[in-house]
């Protein structure tokens, strides 16, 4: 997505350790009107898909999430972070590994608001090794919902995340996939 | 605000401690068309102020702030609740103690994306103690930026939140306030 391309390009930064920052319109501060552009991008990738829920994680998955969500229609649920989990039977539960943390926490969501009746996207932020979407996945198959599809920001294509997801035949669409990133000269190569 | 009002009716829980569970809708499940409405809601309290920006904070507040944030044609920033805040000098940071769970936590927002010349609006699902409003507007005073207005879905009336926030002169804006609710019974009263 050309668009998605050039803000990263104008107002990313590229950082020492295969780190992106785009605080600048994506996880901290938000141009909701750039994702309402992505929503409507998704919209037209999953044409013909039945989604029926947006399935997100905190915290910076949300607001792309709900206002892709406007122009689907259909309502969010975001996964929460947790350290210590309430197992009291009326979640779901996954493990995660932050790329950025360094260190493994459990996602939740609740019973009541994914089951078999419901048909899945998936949105978030960045893609980098899939530990976080993979998570999201494990949950949606203990609820026995269907996964439609994987609809991602910003996808390091120089990490395995998107391979793993591709090859388990999973729709991903990534908006900006980068290729390569040079934190010495600021360069950012995208995939075709 | 009626059509908040009803959802809560319908879908909300009182739960025994003063809490109230409006996870189907509101910070959990997120019912986005609910949040436009919401927005325009807002939209109309707020008209006249000059706003160029949404703060808020995270998680459950991000997806109804980017949903307003369309309907107001600005940005949104969120601040990030930390353990550990770096001190690098480039944030601006306050403390928050959480009602729900009991404890104090960082809040940090990037001082590239609060300055002076910002006109914000906060906005956030709940309200009871004030302490997350109140965090929020540390930063704002500590960047010089302008607070024009206070945006809640769901204010606590029973706790001092609102009156601490309408006593220093502040507009404050919420969609539904309880008046007072039972767990026993479920009931719940709304202020006029």
């Amino acid at each position: 997505m050309k668009l998605l391309e050039e803000k990263i390009r104008k107002e990313g930064n590229v950082k020492e350790g295969n780190v992106l920052k785009v605080d600048a319109f994506l996880n901290h501060q938000m141009d909701v009107e750039l994702f309402h552009e992505m929503g409507l991008e998704w919209k037209r990738l999953f044409e013909g898909k039945n989604i029926n829920k947006i399935l997100t994680i905190e915290a910076s998955g949300i607001g792309i999430a709900c206002v892709a969500a406007e122009v689907f229609h259909v309502p969010v649920v975001f996964a929460k972070k947790t350290a210590s989990i309430n197992l009291d039977g009326e979640m779901y539960t996954s493990k995660v590994e932050s790329f950025t943390k360094k260190k493994v926490f459990d996602i939740i969501v609740s019973k009541k608001f994914l089951g078999p009746d419901d048909h899945i996207l998936i949105i978030d932020d960045f893609l980098a090794n899939g530990c976080a979407v993979m998570g999201l996945i494990d949950l949606i198959n203990e609820s026995g919902a269907t996964l439609e599809g994987v609809g991602i920001a910003i996808e390091k294509g120089f990490q395995n995340g998107g391979k793993l997801i591709r090859e388990r035949g999973i729709q991903l669409e990534s908006l900006a996939i980068v290729e390569s990133m040079d934190a010495a000269t600021g360069e950012i190569t995208f995939r075709n």
